[in-house]
């Protein structure tokens, strides 16, 4: 198989259309043709070998799966609808034509269940599986769920219990639930990195404190610890001053910026560090 | 150094702006308000160490610029205008936060000399340093460059002489030129694999076949079979059926498609293939 032959295949894989893009796969770029009344959200999340997945533990299917997952709750964060991604993809000695095609198949099931279109993306190869995935949401104009809107009384929910999703499986990217808060929630991020971590990201970007002051809702098989720090949650976090479907957690105070506290202690910000975890 | 610090770092180098970039750096998502007169265009290209380049060879300001470089010429291409980019880089143990700095710093002065504005992306680790650079431009509706528009009698040029960056240095993306062959050129494509592979995509993507009749400028030190099948040149291949600025090579034919022959000979696609070259 060539580099232009596995191209063509993976073309007449992904089946997923969606209304502006002129242009997919096949051309130096994608094209696409915004509407006027659209803003338009972009996220890139990295996937690699041996730091976030091992080839042996699943099957390749599940590793494309979970590698554009990963992004689209970027795009939930942001209450956004999914339009279309890039997949870039380094292939290994240890993954050849046959593997990629299960793990583009996994990311194409994914895609086409959420409506979102393959645009293009790029292919290489390298000691390790490298992926990236880009993903292009839209949003009516003004209404994108930011990190900086949290503000004092405003309650803290998550969208499902915490603790990695090593526990839980499949990650599910709460895309509908991220539509529903627009207009109604303060702020949202999802927990990639663990929950006092992205929430103190948050109350940082918001200038607001938070005090965790309700029984965690922990994933089963969990500690309370993974569910404080562990990351790879991919539940959404967000505040609003209304009643909003979720789990209240917690509720936004004044104090110092970004500073948590849980049951009344103080938590640092433990989770992943991709700097510290070299 | 924690990941946030140098996030909040890399944010204060990232001086560039764009119209309509509603949010950058530091939420999910960044956020675009494309205007109703412009079409986007995409593309995301991998730059890997040991297979793209090597740590020791470069200084890492060399490396960075080098790595938003590549997704440049693909804009180019497409005649567009470049306006925001997504940057993912992995971190390996043998780069510490300075080595990060400079690699930002090098991508960052590109950025501002063609003023396109850094907009997010992620940092993680590996083993080797992974970096993906996805870039968004922007060019008149129904005015960007394809590769699928050549017809027969129209004349191929390139933008300067071939061989592979390595002979040459830096690799200078041909905005201002792209820009120019709006609505001029009949098709576009860069050179990232090699003369043959790529002139065959353009006519494979055209129905058209081509006949190289005229001696191929070759970068100095470079041999004619580098100019023929080198990948990384990163000059502009395009068609055109009135005189354009740049280099004429050859024509296009009725023919099998994709058949390309250079003095009366067939020149296979030898040029770069990922497959392959596992």
């Amino acid at each position: 198989v060539t580099e232009d032959e596995l191209i063509a295949r993976i073309r007449r894989l992904a089946t997923s259309r969606t209304r502006g893009l002129e242009l997919g796969i096949g051309d130096d770029c994608a094209i696409f043709r915004p509407s006027a009344r659209e803003e338009l959200v972009f996220t890139t999340d990295l996937f690699l070998e041996d730091i976030h997945f091992r080839l042996a533990e699943s099957d390749a299917a599940a590793l494309g799966r979970r590698a554009l997952a990963r992004s689209l709750s970027d795009i939930a964060a942001m209450g956004a609808r999914p339009r279309f991604f890039l997949f870039s993809l380094a292939l290994s000695p240890r993954t050849d034509a046959g593997w990629v095609e299960k793990f583009y198949r996994g990311a194409l099931a994914l895609a086409k269940s959420v409506k979102v279109a393959l645009a293009g993306g790029d292919l290489s190869h390298s000691g390790r599986v490298v992926c990236d995935v880009m993903v292009c949401g839209s949003v009516a104009r003004g209404k994108a769920l930011r990190r900086d809107g949290a503000r004092p009384d405003d309650v803290i929910y998550v969208s499902g219990p915490l603790g990695g999703w090593q526990h839980r499986g499949e990650i599910e990217p709460r895309l509908e639930l991220g539509r529903r808060l627009v207009g109604k929630a303060t702020a949202a991020i999802d927990i990639s990195d663990g929950l006092s971590t992205d929430l103190r990201r948050l109350c940082v970007a918001s200038g607001v404190a938070a005090e965790l002051d309700r029984p965690l809702p922990v994933v089963e098989g969990a500690s309370l610890d993974e569910a404080l720090h562990a990351g790879e949650d991919y539940e959404l976090l967000y505040t609003a001053g209304r009643h909003v479907p979720g789990i209240p957690i917690g509720r936004i105070v004044r104090g110092r910026r970004g500073k948590i506290t849980f049951m009344g202690l103080n938590v640092p910000p433990r989770g992943y560090d991709h700097l510290r975890h070299r």
